[in-house]
């Protein structure tokens, strides 16, 4: 028989914001994903990538001030090097991880691009923010090029637009990985996002959310599971009040009621249900579970964690 | 009946040195290889990554530099970046060349970590000049750290080591891809150098040469050809002097006869022989091509390139 499919979606806690704090970052997510493989589940792993796409953004633009000879690196570039980085770093803890459990499981990254359309609403109003803080002559440069910014408290930033998701464009690589029973890290930082113009895949000024990603992947891989490990044990009711609860579980149509009621947080939580409630339209069968990446192995056991079900 | 095999090895022409130098560059490598897959060859593509990885080597240090709360990145984080970038350019201009000559093939980039040896002579004696011009002062700093610089013309450099590769890391996701029939970019920069201490991969401060992983690429694919494209049509016998002469075929055995009379450029043409020797002694059926970019196409029909049997 073969293995259970598990569409696993890492958030920040997972990687940590800056190299030495991902250094240990990953070993302890390393573990969690460990424990998984070793309940004999088949991974494929997504990850977020706000601190490092932004870290790199940044190298990449002070880089084109001293050396004017560098044109800046676009968007796409940047979050290319950032699945490069981070899927590295994942993919090195991971394997490290399973050879001292005496497991040999292949574990690789899949550098993968996703389609997003050029008309979807998300480019009228970006709402993203990116890279580093600038003066007002600088966001003046990037507003004339085109580009939006917005101000806050420590200066000026870019913003870029948050599209959905349409095709992942390597999903022949990742499905064919994920069937001959290895594990795969794939569309790292919701994918490069690619606007299909004629047989052209051009790189958009955006960026994909991670959960969104997640959701669309566990549904094309026809995953038996969506595993969301995030900073929270659960889900919860009123979160933050004094009558919050946690959720325990919970069907497609609560889902969508508790949304209608606002319970859930709109760049948090939110994201996190959609996909869910996207995974488990798409393949009926499934669960989707949030819970903490600390308490992975609970989860596994299913003494811990919010289940979604259609 | 499966398809041809064949481990294309890409150089700086097929990249250029700049980011957009390469969104040219790629243009052009993606139609070569696109004639290749035309001609029904299953492909694994590696490339170099020199100015690539200094590049962003370069970016990271000045980050440093400004943000002081950025920790350096280390040689096999900025390789893994540059395999990032270079893969995602490759795969997506070469799908967008596929696209448009209606020729539907999954292409994409596995991120590679090559294990080499700490006792390699290379560590020792680093040769490999890396990263941007620095200061004497700035240079002292490196060498109390423990790294090695050197004195050029326009200030001074970091080098590092080249030790020789020992196993591809990820060869089962790329031998899965390669046999699913689908074009797999992997061990870009000759992969991210890695030494197994315990069960640990701990990133060397090292950079692999491309034409040496290449030859063990090919050889644990068992490939059917290995295709080395640089700037030359062919190999030459007194390369550079009035009587040089093009080499339209020749056995391992004249190579290593050629290689001691000194015939071959110690950092250009002969670690590419040398990567053809290591792959016809594994796989004596094969057959290695050495050529240029701008003529892959009159290789595929053998009226070009230098032919290496054993």
């Amino acid at each position: 028989m073969s293995k259970k499919k598990v569409v696993v979606a890492l958030g920040h806690d997972a990687l940590g914001y800056t190299i030495l704090e991902q250094m240990d970052a990953v070993k302890k997510t390393a573990k969690a994903l460990a424990d998984l493989v070793e309940a004999d589940l088949q991974l494929t792993i997504t990850h977020s990538n706000g601190p490092q796409v932004s870290m790199i953004h940044k190298a990449m633009t002070e880089l084109r001030r001293i050396y004017i000879d560098y044109t800046p690196a676009p968007m796409c570039v940047c979050s290319a090097m950032s699945q490069g980085y981070v899927g590295y770093d994942i993919q090195n803890s991971l394997k490290s991880e399973l050879l001292s459990r005496g497991i040999s499981v292949p574990v690789s990254t899949i550098l993968t691009q996703v389609t997003v359309d050029p008309y979807d609403e998300a480019f009228y109003e970006p709402k993203k923010a990116i890279g580093r803080y600038m003066s007002k002559d600088d966001a003046d440069i990037e507003v004339n090029k085109g580009n939006y910014v917005i101000q806050e408290k420590e200066g000026y930033r870019r913003i870029v637009a948050a599209p959905k998701p349409i095709d992942i464009v390597e999903i022949d690589a990742i499905k064919t990985l994920a069937d001959a029973g290895q594990i795969v890290i794939a569309c790292g930082g919701g994918g490069i996002p690619v606007i299909e113009q004629k047989h052209n895949l051009k790189g958009a000024s955006a960026v994909i959310e991670k959960d969104s990603i997640a959701g669309r992947l566990a549904s094309d891989l026809k995953a038996d599971e969506l595993l969301i490990l995030t900073s929270v044990d659960y889900v919860y009711l009123n979160y933050g009040l004094e009558n919050e609860s946690p959720i325990s579980s919970m069907t497609v149509a609560e889902a969508k009621k508790y949304i209608e009621d606002g319970q859930f947080g709109e760049t948090d939580m939110l994201p996190k249900i959609m996909a869910a409630i996207e995974y488990l339209e798409a393949v009926p069968n499934g669960r989707a579970v949030i819970t903490s990446l600390d308490k992975t192995h609970d989860a596994i056991s299913e003494k811990v964690g919010t289940v979604i079900t259609a």
